[in-house]
C-alpha cells in the first residue's frame, strides 16, 4: 500500500463476504465519495439518490438490458457508515460468475477494487475508529475462541483506547504545567508538584508495565497456550491426552505445526485454546534417559508456557522427577505436576514419595502445584483442565486490559522508558525543558498505538495489508 | 424433508453467505412470524419491533452482558420479503466463532436451523415464487457461465412461467368451452369450435415439442457441452487444444472426470462452456486401426455432444477420413470436419481428395460443415471456434425459453402425451367429457412446472434438499 491510495477517497469496491461455492447470499461492497452514484448507474428498481440512509431497496443490476441479478441495495449515506463515506452493499445471488461480472461492471462504471483492509483504513483515517480499534476488528475476524474473542471485542469497544485515554490526560496535564513553569522560567515557580509529579510517573510506569505483562497472556489467547506434556512412555500422556479429547468441553482440531516433522493438536476449552506441542516427539523423548532425549524434550518444553509433567510412584522415583522437572525449570513457565495412575495406587498418599516431590519442588518454587488423577477417569481429569484454565486466566487480574498486538507492546515499551527518563531526570535534577521533551516522548509513544498522532504511512500499510480484501 | 416441516411457519435461521475465512462479513438470515421479536431478544441499539421495513439499524447482539459482535440488522417485515415472512438479515464480522455463537444463541431464543432450501420452499409456499422460479434460484447460483446465467435468470424472473401461463390459459378457456357444452348435454349444442381447436392443440403440441427439443440445449449450456476431438495421432489435436487454451476468450479448468480415469478439459468460449471429454484417452484411440481402438473411441463420442474431426492431406486418405466419420455418425450429433495443417499444404484445396469428402460427408448427411485451418494459428481456429458457439447457439431460435430442468422436460411429455390423447379422441369421436378429462390432463401436467397446482409434498423435498441451507 502506498502513500496515495492511503490519501486516496476515489470509489473502492470488493467483495465483503467470503467466496465459496456453498453460500446463498454474497454481498458487494462500495464505499467512496461516487458509492451511490455508481450504484445508481447499474441498478434498476429505484433512483438511489433521492433515498434516506439506513434503508434496503429490491431490484436488478443491469449491464445495459442485461440483468445480472436481482439485489438488494443497503443505503448507508456518509457519514452514517462503516468507512464514515457513502457506503452502498449489493446483496447478490452467490454465484462466482455473477459476482465478477458486477464487480467488473462496478470497475467500469469508476469504481476501483479495494486493496487488503482499506474499508477499514478508511474508517481510521475518517475517525470512525481509533487505530488500535481498526486492529481490533482483524483480530475479531480471527478470533476462534472465547477468550480471544473477549479481547478483541473490548479493545473494539475502545477498552484499551479509554485507558489509554485517560494516560493521556494525565501525562498531557503535567506536561502543560511543566511548560507553563519554563514560560515563567526567570521567576522560579513551580506550578507542578514534584512529589505529586513522582508519584503519578510511579504509577503511570506500574500501569504501562501491566499492560507490557498482559502481553504473554494476550498473545497465548490469541494464537494458543502451547502445553507440553512430558513423561515417560508409560506415564498415561496418550491417555491424558484422549480423555481431553472425548471431554464435551474439549474442542479438538490437529493442525500442522510450523515444522514438517511437528503436529500440534489444538483444544479449546473454557473458551481458552490450547496446543499441546509435538506431543508424538515427545513420547519417545524420556524413553532414553540420555542426554540428548533430555536435551530434546527440553527444547519443546522452552517453546511452551506451560509444563504438564505426568509421573506416578510406580513408574518413577521419587529422585528422578525431582532432577527432570529441575531440569525443565524455566522462569514464567507454569508447572503443573501430574501424578498418575490414582486408581492403581488408591490416591494420593502423604508418603515419602509425595512429601519428597512437594517439598522440593513445590517447595523450592519448581512448580507450581501437584494434580493427583487418573488420566482414564473424566472426572479426574476435569480438575488438571481447571486448573490449567484457572492459571491462564490468572495470568492477568479481572479487569485488566490485555494486549495481544506487538506493534502495541513495542510503544508500550518505548513509552516506558521516557517515562524511566523522566524519573531519572527527577533524580538528577534535569530542567524543566528535558523533562517536558522526556514526558512529549511518552504521549507521542501512547498516541501511536491508537493512532491519536500521526503514523507514519508505512506502518499504515502493514497494519491493513495483513487484512482481507473487503474488510 | 418431511410434510411437517413443509407445512411448518415457525422461525428458521441459517447462515446465509458462504463459510470460510476470506471474508470480511457473513450475514445470517432468520425467517418466520418470531423473526422481529427473536432478534429484538439479543439485539441492542433500537427495539426492531417499532421499525419500518428494509431499514438498516446498527447495534450489538449480546448473550446476556456479554457482546458478541457489533453487527448491522437488515429488517423486512413481512410481506415485504423473500419469503413473505418477516426476514431479519444480521451483518456480522466473518468469525467462525461469532457465526456460531449468534446462531446458537437465536437457537436458544426460539429460532430452528434451517434445512436446505427451506428459505426459497417458504418464498415458493407463500406465493413469492412460482416453482421453476424457486428453481431458477438454484440454476442461478450455480451459473457459471453466460449461457446458463441467461438462462436461470429468463427463468428467474418468470419467461417459462409466463409461457406456460399462456399455454394453459388457452387450454383452460377451451375446456371450459368443452365442459359447458356437458352441461348442456341434451341440447346438442358446441360451444367450442372443432376445427378451431384442433389448431390450437397442434400449435400447443408443436409449442411444447420445442421446449422438450431445447432440454437437449439447455442440459448442454448448464452442464457444458461436451466434445470430442477424434483423429491420428498426429492430426494436431494436442496442437489444436492448445491454441484454443491460449485464446483470451478462453476460460480454461481442468476438472476430473466421472470416472477415475478421464481428465476432462473445461473451457468457456464466449459464454458457452465445452467439455472436451477425455482427450487424453483420444488421442491413442485411432492409433491403432484395430476394432478395439474404434471402439474405445465410440465410446468417447457417443458421450458427446459435438465431434470434431481432425484430418489432413498429408497422413489421410479420404476413403479413411469417409470411412470413420461414417462409423461416429449418430442422429443429432453436430459434426464439424477440421482439415488441418493448411499452412503446409497451402490452403484448402479444391482437389479430389476435398471433392470426394465434401460429396460423401457433407453431401451424404454425415457432417455439418468442413474447417479448414492450421491449428497452430489463433486466427485460423477463431474460424472454428466461432462455427462451434454459433452451431449451439443456433440449436435453440432467438426468443426461444430454454428447458433445463428434467423435471420439466418429464412434465412436459406428459403433457404431450395428454394432447396427444386429445387429439386422437378427436379423430376417433371421443365423447367431450372423455375430451376435457384429457385436457384437464395436460393442464395439470403443465401446472406441476409452475407449482400452480398442488406438487407431490416428496417431490419439493427433493427439489428444495438440493438447494445449500441458508437459501
Amino acid at each position: 500500500m502506498t502513500t496515495s491510495d492511503i490519501i486516496s477517497s476515489d470509489t473502492i469496491v470488493a467483495l465483503a463476504t467470503s467466496p465459496g461455492a456453498n453460500g446463498a447470499i454474497a454481498v458487494i461492497r462500495l464505499s467512496g465519495a461516487d458509492a451511490i452514484a455508481i450504484a445508481n448507474s447499474v441498478f434498476k428498481g429505484k433512483d438511489l439518490s433521492k433515498q434516506e440512509t439506513h434503508t434496503l431497496h429490491f431490484g436488478t443490476i443491469r449491464d445495459g438490458d442485461v440483468i445480472i441479478d436481482e439485489v438488494v441495495i443497503s443505503l448507508f449515506i456518509g457519514p452514517n457508515s462503516y468507512t464514515k463515506e457513502h457506503v452502498v452493499e449489493i446483496s447478490t445471488h452467490n454465484s462466482n460468475y455473477i459476482i465478477e461480472r458486477i464487480l467488473s461492471l462496478l470497475i467500469r462504471h469508476g469504481a476501483r477494487a479495494a486493496k487488503a483492509g482499506e474499508f477499514t483504513l478508511r474508517a481510521y483515517l475518517n475517525g470512525g475508529l481509533d487505530l488500535s480499534q481498526a486492529e481490533a476488528v482483524a483480530d475479531l475476524i480471527a478470533s476462534e475462541n472465547k477468550a480471544s474473542h473477549e479481547i478483541a471485542m473490548n479493545q473494539l469497544r475502545g477498552g484499551i483506547s479509554s485507558e489509554l485515554q485517560r494516560m493521556r490526560e494525565q501525562l498531557i496535564n503535567f506536561t502543560a504545567l511543566l511548560e507553563l513553569e519554563l514560560d515563567f522560567g526567570e521567576e522560579d515557580v513551580e506550578f507542578a508538584d514534584r512529589s505529586e509529579f513522582l508519584a503519578l510517573i510511579g504509577t503511570l510506569k506500574e500501569h504501562v508495565t501491566q499492560l507490557i505483562n498482559s502481553f504473554e497472556y494476550g498473545n497465548a489467547i490469541k494464537n494458543g497456550v502451547p502445553v507440553a506434556i512430558i513423561g515417560k512412555p508409560n506415564a498415561g500422556k496418550s491417555t491424558l491426552l484422549n480423555t481431553l479429547l472425548n471431554e464435551e468441553r474439549a474442542i479438538v482440531s490437529d493442525i500442522a505445526g510450523t515444522t514438517r516433522d511437528t503436529i500440534e493438536e489444538m483444544m479449546t476449552i473454557d473458551g481458552v485454546t490450547f496446543r499441546f506441542i509435538d506431543t508424538a516427539g515427545l513420547r519417545e523423548t524420556l524413553d532414553t534417559i540420555e542426554a540428548i532425549g533430555v536435551a530434546r524434550a527440553k527444547e519443546k518444553v522452552a517453546a511452551a508456557k506451560v509444563l504438564l509433567y505426568l509421573y506416578d510412584s510406580l513408574n518413577n522415583t521419587a529422585e528422578e522427577v525431582i532432577e527432570q522437572v529441575k531440569a525443565f525449570h524455566r522462569e514464567g513457565l507454569i508447572t503443573i505436576l501430574v501424578r498418575n495412575k490414582i486408581d492403581l495406587e488408591g490416591g494420593y498418599f502423604a508418603n515419602d514419595f509425595d512429601y519428597q516431590i512437594k517439598a522440593e519442588l513445590i517447595g523450592g518454587g519448581y512448580a507450581d502445584e501437584i494434580v493427583a488423577l487418573s488420566a482414564k477417569d473424566p472426572a479426574s481429569v476435569a480438575r488438571l483442565t481447571s486448573s490449567l484454565v484457572e492459571r491462564i486466566r490468572g495470568l492477568v487480574s479481572d479487569n485488566q486490559q490485555v494486549i495481544t498486538n506487538i506493534r502495541h507492546v513495542e510503544a508500550l515499551k518505548l513509552a516506558f522508558q521516557s517515562m524511566e527518563d523522566v524519573d531519572r531526570g527527577f533524580q538528577i535534577g534535569l530542567s524543566g525543558d528535558l523533562l517536558a521533551s522526556h514526558l512529549r516522548d511518552a504521549l507521542r509513544h501512547i498516541g501511536t498505538i491508537t493512532g491519536q498522532i500521526d503514523v507514519d504511512r508505512d506502518i499504515l500499510g502493514t497494519i491493513f495489508g495483513k487484512f482481507c480484501i473487503g474488510k
